[in-house]
């Protein structure tokens, strides 16, 4: 069966009994499993992850929209994090028997039902992008809700799906569909601050490094170390065990060592395996001879 | 759910009819899944790889034994492979969600029914067995089939279960419970055979070696390369990558590289994922944040 991935914001992050019932409601849809529910009171944003085929995702997306809609006003939303809608973002990630190309096929119908249905502009992002200006999510949340009716007075800002205007309580949202984001960081064996940010700068793509890594040096000041912290976008063109020995690498020319890395959350088992694969030189290998894949067949 | 892992040997190999047929009974016992199937005709013999919870495998291996007596009779069986019963051993290994001791108890459950439903006397191995003299399965199986009502005869050699006597057509059974066996090779970049041997001794238990390895040295010709051939008995105590970076270690002392490795069949995630969790460094990892896993439990 096919597993997609799914990863809303919703601009709801304090009042948790109405994010619970929200994603109760998700819940109970045939085919959709809850993951993970995570809620920022500082933000007032909660990050949904939920998983399921095509169909179960069909439904649950517009479930979610309506219930949403109920409960959060974006004109006496307040908070850290940029937003412009009360759904904020949904992509969809392929994980297991399904292709990049049918999860942005879901993006552009859900998107379609969501723009009808619920009257809410729909901008499409990532590989589901109508256009290269619209890849970039920062881009497309450029002035928030509150600069919203101004942008979409644009042509060029015209939305891929629903009202050519801001729906009055509920602004507009993102739908793309995008790889699964690896949260990876690496630590060094020092408190040399100027070390991490220049190993950083050396593997993130903005500053000429790997294609798909984001990065940034920080001090983890209790533990007197200093850490790279970074996001992969993209693991299976720049896999984690070539992030990791480029970084060891290059700390290696300060004379300074690798102490250890971490995986924060969740990451795809093939990026494991490729790791694996990749430091024993296993040849011919198949994951259909991990065992546990094998009786999940 | 628990997940067992149930390798049957039996003593068929030719007639694959007649194995397809058990193959299928087992295949209809709820809640159990057939793997694979291989039969070896030189053998005379068929290892079928079966998985499920503790319920179905007390259901389907007094039934596999059923059909089996049903087609087998050891009287008129001739092949390669040393063999004491029709069915031969039954290993139950611990996958998911269980422990060694649960797969120790079912092993003795069902070699309590089995010698009392079929009338075949039952040999404990592995972790399963009642005494040491019976851990080593070619150590019960010596003298086979055809010295079996001799032996048999001797106290020291009582059946764990079941009667005095070895049943007339089906002979004995050895039935225990034991850690998956990962089949590991490690290719070298040179045609010196010695050096292969070398190595094979230097890793393997017998010889001095790692303690749950075994190992030999064997040339593959039609590639002018040599082989360390593997057997990894316990990869939780003896992991893959320890083995990996001990060969590489010992045939740098003779100037040769390591080629690539290759895994036979099937290996438990697990494995895989210590060598990743252990090559990046990983702090604190936990296969709960690997996706696939997440989505299963």
């Amino acid at each position: 069966m096919a597993v997609i991935e799914c990863v809303p914001n919703i601009s709801e992050g304090r009042r948790t009994e109405v994010v619970a019932g929200i994603a109760e409601a998700l819940g109970a849809v045939p085919g959709l499993r809850v993951l993970d529910v995570q809620s920022d009171a500082t933000h007032n944003r909660s990050v949904l992850t939920i998983a399921g085929d095509a169909a179960s995702l069909r439904a649950a997306i517009p479930l979610l929209f309506e219930r949403t809609l109920e409960v959060v006003d974006l004109r006496l939303h307040r908070g850290e994090h940029p937003r412009l809608g009360a759904v904020d973002v949904v992509p969809f990630i392929p994980i297991e028997g399904v292709t990049m190309a049918e999860c942005v096929a879901l993006a552009r119908e859900v998107g379609d039902l969501v723009g009808r249905r619920l009257g809410v502009p729909v901008y499409l992002y990532e590989d589901a992008a109508s256009r290269p200006e619209r890849k970039n999510l920062e881009n497309i949340r450029r002035g928030e809700f509150e600069g919203l009716a101004a942008r979409m007075s644009q042509a060029e800002w015209a939305p891929d799906f629903g009202p050519a205007h801001p729906h009055p309580s509920a602004g507009a949202t993102v739908i793309g569909a995008r790889m699964p984001l690896i949260a990876y960081n690496i630590n060094l064996a020092t408190d040399r601050l100027d070390v991490a940010k220049k190993i950083a700068s050396a593997v993130r793509m903005s500053s000429g490094g790997l294609r798909f890594v984001k990065a940034m040096g920080l001090a983890l000041e209790d533990r007197g170390i200093v850490q790279i912290s970074m996001n992969l976008t993209n693991f299976e063109k720049t896999p984690v065990f070539r992030v990791f020995e480029l970084v060891k690498r290059e700390a290696a020319r300060y004379g300074v060592n690798v102490l250890e890395s971490e995986i924060v959350g969740l990451i795809p088992q093939a990026a494991l395996l490729q790791a694996a694969e990749y430091y024993l030189q296993i040849e011919g290998f198949s994951p259909n001879q991990v065992l546990e894949n094998k009786l999940r067949e």
